[in-house]
């Protein structure tokens, strides 16, 4: 079993079973130690680091469809999640919509906040700064002439995402907190997807 | 009070209120002659068009953290939602994280999903093509060594996304069902987002 495999509860369960040379080191929350042993992991075996994330989306009628969290594969090797995650999609009534959940556009600044902050958060921690807190607000513009087809010269998509932190970290030097600030769009995965783009690769076939 | 504000329910409700020369066209769940009453109304005024979506993000601890979705502008104006979404990521325990929530790149992965079906529902309506059922699948590849600093060769987002849409359309042409599968691709605000990137600007400060 490689360190990457193991959980934060058996690795947090340790000290309580048996005495370990190695003391447990949680910054932000995050286990440095474990951190440190998936990076020297994957050092040895960059096959480790490859991971298919997966989803299955089903609409329900209009604007609300909801997607289920499929298992990941990492290093070639497939693992379920705790328990399911459903996740709901809907359009506000003014976009003819129920409005029963966030809309895709929504969703989509929750995945850029969601990992730009967790990237902040791991990375602060294996440089040993504690986070007390950090809260954001995100903003993006969107001009619907490109998804009503009304302007060829309007792209469907976002314009422009603005992202505000702030940051608790009353230990941190001033030279650490502009680091901090840094850290989201030097390693965040969704941002690195959004502000460098993708290929997205669509096919369609006929459900009998 | 112009078309673009009046809700699905008034719509819905008018019928029975009173008279209306204007028959009712839903296709898909979406109110067809609403849709065209949009697009006539952005025609006549291009601000209307003009959308800022918001979140505000939370930390709770490690990998965790939540989202509420804030009301939104449309031509200016701001706009609530019905109810409060709240949306919560976090990773695996592989990923050093309790679990409690879908991690950032799958919720992104829910935000492409959701968008592209919601794009070819509405579209199809447009078209008058009804649509009994979507599924779709969707799996990213993400080399964790990017996130690690382990190879500045390496991406830390998407290298790609696939996504294998499923469409029950009895009633569509074979023409028209190749038409159905392209509509996300052409219309989706998030696949455009996400195929051609977007400015991301990220501000970071101390909180007290």
């Amino acid at each position: 079993m490689n360190m990457m495999m193991q959980t934060k509860l058996a690795v947090k369960k340790a000290p309580v079973a048996a005495p370990k040379t190695e003391t447990t080191n949680i910054t932000n929350g995050v286990d440095v130690n474990q951190m440190n042993d998936t990076v020297a992991a994957v050092k040895q075996n960059a096959e480790l680091a490859s991971f298919k994330f997966r989803i299955q989306n089903r609409w329900i009628d209009c604007g609300e469809n909801r997607s289920h969290v499929l298992p990941f594969s990492a290093g070639g090797k497939v693992f379920a999640h705790k328990v399911g995650f459903t996740l709901t999609a809907d359009e506000p009534e003014m976009l003819l919509g129920a409005d029963t959940g966030a809309n895709p556009v929504e969703h989509l600044l929750h995945a850029l906040a969601s990992c730009v902050t967790t990237s902040t958060v791991y990375h602060a921690a294996a440089r040993g700064i504690k986070i007390e807190r950090i809260e954001s607000t995100l903003e993006g513009d969107l001009d619907l002439r490109g998804f009503l087809d009304l302007d060829p010269t309007v792209r469907n998509g976002y314009r422009n995402i603005r992202m505000t932190l702030q940051i608790k970290a009353p230990n941190a030097s001033e030279e650490q907190l502009r680091e901090l600030g840094t850290l989201g769009q030097r390693f965040s995965p969704v941002h690195d997807t959004l502000s460098k783009g993708v290929r997205v690769a669509i096919t369609a076939e006929r459900m009998a």
